[in-house]
Order: structure tokens, then sequence, then C-alpha cells
């Protein structure tokens, strides 16, 4: 099972570190602190031929003065050593090499490709697996490796591969500020033994992953096991791809970058869309489609109920929910009588979306009209709006904000109803950062990350991942009516 | 002359607060603040029946207390209250009133309209300008008017019309992020009176305003007379339009937020596209478009040179260039010949997109590489990633983002070239806030601010902006040669 055999990637015994420095400028330096900082427990081993230690840890001139066993050896020195490195891993017993450094294949050159060969043929002669080169390697939080400074330490449920270091240092970023958090993430770079085939069939079987999420420039293996594989995923857990190389100018790029030969995009897409997979087009809604599936049920139809935004957002919201090919139900009548029956002023005029800044005066609250909301069959899911910026001074502002945002957990704890909020991104200045306005926004994210509650930066993205979603769910129910 | 006749708006002598406070989680407490806070310097009259002060300004119990003449009323008393308001008003030579209140003409109920008419009737009789109801009012950095707490206060060149009080405060705290400062916006409301004709005819002839910006639920003018003032507009400025109720429900919506018939969708978008201003979608889609129109000189052509980002980046951004309609040259020969020349070892290897993740090592920088691409004519403009998180440790990883960032500062200084950044923004928790990363991307974002360097949050949003400035910038050409 070569499935198995991926397992000593995630969890080795022991660890060394090919060129472990402490110069912080390098990635020998890097290595050495996430492995420690992440807490990894196996046996540690850096080598460096200069330093009788390194970060507290004692160093070893090569891996063969290793005086035991070594399972995973981290390569961060130049590619030309690898199959040095490989041959002395071997003497080690080491069952995987990670070589970060590029300038292999992926240059065109006919040196690189010449090395590359060199470095899988020893590789197969010793039994060693290979990830790389030209990669970041393995994010595993649960076992202390890491690739990052600043990734989030908890381990979560969607586990990722992705064949870009950059990208894959960005969609853990990202995602982490939606909530995400990770089972593992492979960053598999030329994959020049390690493949997409092998960390696909590895994530199926990962009962840690519940998610997958895959960059891809091209394909390693063989096309046609790649589909089966991504749609036995599909059939068990969602899968999200990004293809990177769409476009011819892409796809040149994507030579140089981890010499993948793209193949056509529209055979591509259609090809993972059939197999049940989710396509996307860049990392923003990868994770607008990770955050949909780790913190949404099952969504079964496209009428939303949508609350929280004055009278010009619920306009637009409005619009663009219906543009997107949703449905924005007007207020039930019974809901109107309710309200009516409870009291409010406003039973005729509110509608949906709910109007918020109408309220102010009326003895019902936005959370009374939401909880009618909610309640009703008619709506299958509820977007709220995080109020937009309202015109109050600075106590008001952050009471306003706070109250909104409780409101909205309070309702979602009580209610099986799907219920996601539009929260609108701005990166702020250096002197924004420290006012209460973005101070406060900042709070109220990391609440809704605490409470696992998904937002979205517009309702243009929410849109496209609750689509996704709901397609996916369709898709799979249908397959299992069949 | 209608168009000088709204000056007063922007530029009154005396100004009285109907209904001024001392309670902070009031209007009448925020206008007070904001005509002091923001530097209004004509005679300030707050009206209380209760206090003899406000704000340490002295107080009268009336409009018809006040010793002498007023030139604005800024009533935030009940919309029931107008009337009344308005007599005094005139009593008093007042030239326009803004009712900032709701719950008029919006309501949908009989009594809202015909308090609405009679407004309007004493208004006409009296000679006086009315701005609302419903609706935040005038913003006016260099006379001292505001209707929010933290706006900016330098005045700029982009002019504002928008008829929803919540889009135009958001409006202008998204803008102000990305370095857009306001010569004057406009909350008009249910346009009962001053309506989009006057204030598009002001803001044509208003020699501080370069750019219009006009959020619309529904026309209260003549369509035609609209039209070819959109037109005339155009003509002279950039004007950029966001309809509002382009669906159906969204339609629905905004007749109960300003009252407003919203007209056939389609329509409306032909008839803006051809009178030459750029039809958008969302407040983002907006704020894109002033930074492009703010920050970039015309733009000739579709040839886009890629620099800054790793390798996936660099893929995933030509595609997306490529796949909104525009082209990603390969590095032109010539460039290739300079570069081997000036001594690079990766003169053959790198590309369009310059990959900056294999520059380590080389002797040319990316600043030298990106001279290159400046200064060749086969490209029609520059987007600059500002690189994704590097993995590297903290101090590191502020060298490298500062420095790529001032090395396009410095280029896009020697050169004429248009040149953008695409600067994605993620919205840190409370936390991040803190984090070396977000302080730092803050700090750089104030510093492309102060440098007026425009930046876009991802490919699609600013490839969405290129397009619609290039499209506007040839039909003008077009216009002048016919």
């Amino acid at each position: 099972m070569l499935s198995k055999s991926l397992e000593f990637l995630f969890n080795p015994e022991s660890v060394a570190v090919v060129g472990a420095s402490e110069n912080p400028t390098t990635y020998g330096y890097s290595f050495m602190q996430h492995l420690l900082s992440y807490g990894f427990r196996g046996r540690l081993y850096p080598i460096n031929p200069r330093l009788p230690e390194i970060a507290g840890v004692k160093a070893y001139p090569s891996l063969e003065a290793v005086p035991s066993a070594i399972d995973y050896v981290i390569h961060l020195i130049g590619v030309n050593n690898a199959p040095d490195v490989l041959t002395q891993a071997a003497r080690k017993g080491a069952k995987a090499v990670h070589i970060l450094a590029g300038r292999a294949g992926e240059t065109g050159r006919p040196e690189g490709k010449k090395l590359e060969a060199e470095i899988l043929k020893l590789a197969r002669e010793y039994g060693i697996r290979v990830l790389g080169p030209n990669c970041l390697g393995v994010f595993c939080p649960k076992t202390g490796l890491s690739f990052g400074f600043d990734f989030p330490k908890e381990p979560g449920k969607v586990g990722a591969l992705i064949q870009s270091g950059g990208n894959s240092t960005d969609l853990i970023h990202i995602a982490s500020l939606r909530g995400i958090r990770f089972s593992k993430v492979v960053s598999y770079g030329n994959a020049l033994d390690i493949n997409e085939i092998d960390l696909f069939r590895y994530f199926i079987d990962d009962p840690e992953t519940e998610i997958i999420l895959s960059y891809i420039e091209g394909l390693r293996g063989d096309s046609r096991e790649y589909l089966k594989l991504v749609s036995e995923a599909a059939a068990k857990k969602p899968v999200v791809i990004l293809k990177g190389g769409r476009t011819a100018v892409g796809s040149r790029i994507a030579l140089s970058h981890t010499g993948s030969l793209a193949g056509s995009v529209n055979l591509w897409e259609t090809a993972i869309r059939q197999a049940g997979a989710v396509p996307v087009k860049n990392l923003d809604q990868m994770v607008n489609m990770a955050v949909a599936f780790s913190f949404l049920p099952p969504v079964k139809g496209k009428n939303v109920g949508i609350v929280g935004a004055g009278g010009g957002r619920s306009v637009l919201s409005a619009d663009e929910w219906e543009e997107n090919g949703f449905t924005v139900p007007p207020l039930p009548r019974d809901i109107r009588e309710n309200l009516k029956r409870r009291g409010s002023q406003l039973w005729d005029w509110l509608d949906n979306p709910a109007d918020i800044s109408i309220m102010p005066g009326d003895p019902l609250t936005m959370t009374d009209v939401l909880s009618e909301i909610v309640a009703h069959p008619v709506f299958d899911f509820i977007a709220a709006d995080a109020e937009e910026d309202p015109p109050f001074s600075k106590d008001a502002f952050i009471q306003h904000l706070t109250e909104d945002m409780e409101g909205y957990i309070k309702i979602r704890q009580q209610s099986a109803k799907p219920f996601l909020i539009i929260f609108d991104e701005r990166s702020p200045g250096i002197k924004e950062m420290d006012s209460y306005i973005h101070r406060t926004r900042a709070e109220l994210r990391s609440l809704l990350v605490r409470e696992g509650l998904p937002f979205f930066p517009s309702v243009t993205e929410a849109a496209a991942a609750m689509n996704e979603l709901i397609t996916y769910y369709r898709r799979r129910e249908e397959k299992t009516l069949r």
C-alpha cells in the first residue's frame, strides 16, 4: 500500500536537517526554529560541518556521523548535493528526503533535467521517497513539522497538496485568518518522485483530513489514474482544485516554475468537474470554498434571507445575490403577521433584505426579526451583513457592531439553518491599525473565528462559494439515490 | 444658473444645527462634533430648547431666536417637524435645509408621501433648497462639513453624489484606505428637491472635482436630461456610476429605501455606457475605478509586464490577466540580451512574469530586471505583485517586502510607464493586528498611499479596472479625433 507508505512524511521518529544554520536569513535556520517551536517530539539532528550545536541542539558534521537511524531528511543545501545526501541518507535507513532547493528540471536547461534523472535513479535504488525538489515540504501541526513562522499550531480538518511553495504559504496565511485549520499541507514542487497521485491517495484515506485542497500546475502521474482518484476522493469528502497554467502564458510560466506541462485548459475544468471536485481560479476562491465546506452544513436551495445592512447596502446585496443566481424572496406574509402581533410598527415596511437602519425606535430588535426569518422554511440559508460603518461616535460604533455580531452568534447557536456573514475586508494603513474602527472589526473577526462562523469578504465571493457548495451536495445526494 | 446655486451647500457662512445635543448617541451630538473637528469656520448655531450651550458653543432655543441670518440648516429632528423648521428657516433667510430623518416617502405609506409633498411645496414657496429627507448630507473637507467621524480631512479631487447614506459612508472609508481624497461627497437620499440632475450639473463645472462617482437607486429628474448631463460630464472628466436596484428584488428594496422606482436594468447599463460613463456593480468596483482614474495616466494598450511574485503566484497572475483579456508577452529577446550582457545567470530562464523567487544569488536584482521591463515599448503598463508572504523570519520578511516596495516607488518615479501594484487584502483578527506581518503590510500600504501609487486587492479587480480605464481613454481619443 503506497498510501500507508507516506505516513513517515508526517510522523517521522527522527529528522535530520542538512544545512542547519544559525544565520537567520537561511532556510537552515528557519527549519530548525520550526521543528523546535511547533513542538516536534522525535529525535532531531542538525547537520553542519562547522558548528557543534545549533539552536541548542547537538549538531553533526554529516548524516553519516549521526549515531542512530534517521527517518526523514530535510535537505536545505544546493540541489547539486542531493545525490550525495541521498547516498548518505540511505546508509542511515532514511525513508524520505525533502529537497527544498530548485534550479533543477524547471530551469529548462539540460543539466537540470540530467540531475533530476540521477536523483530519481538513486532514490529508486535506495528505496527512498523524495519530496521535491523545489518545494517547501511538510506542514503538519499535530507532529510539529512546519515551513512557515506563523502558521496556526492547532491541527484542523483541511488537507492540502500544493505544487507551489509560495502558494502553500499564502494559502495557509489567508485561510487561517478565516478560521481554517489544517491536518497536513504538502508543498511538493517538481514532483520528481512523490506526486499528486501519491498525495491524493494518502489524503483520501487520511482520517484527519475531511476536506482536500489542491493547487496543481501539471500532472506527473497518469491522467486517468489521477481523475479516478479525484473522483474517489470527491465521493468521500469535498475536493477543491486550483489549476495553475490555465492559459498559454500561464502554462509557459508553469513550465519554468515547476517544470510542468499544463495540458488543455477546457479539458481540465470539465474533467475536474465531472469527477465531482470544485474547480477554482485563485487562492481566494479556494479559501472561500474551504470556509464554506468547513463551517456550513449541506445547503439545499437558493432562497436567501438577508439581514443586517442599512438601506443602500441591502439594495446592492439583493442585486448581487440575484445576479449570481439566488432568489431573495419577499418577507413572507406570516412573518409580517408575527411582527405585527409582536408590536412592530414596521411590519408593513420591513422586507427581505431587512434594513437594519430603520429599526431604531421599534419595540422589536433586528435579532427579533432575524429569529423570525431563521425559523421560516422558505429560506434555505441566511446571509447576514456585518453592518456597514455606522455613522456613530466611538462607543456607539463599538456597541452596535458588537451587539449585531453577538446576536448572529446566538441565533446561529439556536438554529440549524445555514448561516453566513458578509464581512468586507479592508486593509488598513499603519495609522488605522490602531484606530477603534479597525480594532473593533478585528476583535469581531476573531470572535467569529472562535465561534466557527463562516464569513466572506463580499456577496459576490460568498455567492460563488454557495453555488458550488449547493452543487456539491446535490450531486452527492443524486449519487446516493442512484 | 442652478449650478452656482448649489455652492451654498458647500460654502455656507453660517450653519444652524436643529437638534444639536450633548448625548453622544445622537446625530445632534455627531454633527456638532463634525463641524468643530473638521474646522468649519463660519458662524455656528446649535438649536436646542433646553441647553444654553452645546460642545462649548452658545445654543439657541429655536431658529428664530438666532440673532443673525442663517445660510444652511441641518435638520436632525423628526421628519414631521420639517415643515415647521422650513418656515422658521425661511424667516432667517436660509438658502438650504438638509433633512436627515427618513420615515417619509420611502415607507410607502400615504402619510409619508403627503408629508413630502408638503415639504416640497413650502420649500418652493420660500425659495429654499432641500437636501433629503433620509440622507446624511454634505462632506466637504475644505470647508469643514462632514457626516462621519473619521473621514480624511485633506481635500482631494474626487466628487461623489451618493443616494444612500450608508453607501456614502462606506465609500469614503473604503476609498480613503486606498489613497482617495474627496472634494465633496453628497448623500442625497429621497431627493425630494435637490436631485441627481442638480448635483451632476454642479460637479461638471466644479473645478475642484476631477472624477465623479455616483450611486443612484432611481432617477428623480428627467431621464433624457440626466443622460445628456452624464454624457457632458464624461466628456470632461471620468464618471463612474453604480446603479442600485438592478434586479427586480433590488429595485423593490430601493423603493422602500429611498422611494426610488428603478427602471429597466439593461437599458440603464447600455445608456450609461453610451454616455461614456463607467457602470460598476458594487462599491469595491467603484473604489477600484476611482483609484485607477486618480493615480494612473491614460493607458494605451493591453500588454502587461508582471514582476514581483514567486513562481506559483506568477503562474496564477499570468492566467488571470490573460483570462481577463490582457496579453502577457514573453520577455523580449533584446531584454534577455541586456540581462546577459549585464551578467545575469538567469537571462534564459527569467520570463514575463519575472519570478522573484529565483533571483537570489544572481548579480542582478529584481529592480534591475524591472527597469528593463519598464523601459521596453512592448509593455503598455506594469503590474507588480506585493510579494507573497516570504517564508523568512521577522527581519528578513520586513527587509524583503520593504525593499520590493521601495524599488517599485523608485522605478515609478523614474519612468512614465503606468504602474500598479497588486496588494491583497487580508483582514486580520485582533491578535494579528499586532503581528509584524500585518503591521509591515500596513506600513507599506501607508507608504503607497503617501506616494500616490495605485494598488488593487487582486488581479481580477485590477484587470476589471484597467479594462474600463483603457476603454474610457480610447473613447475619449476617438471623440477628439472625429
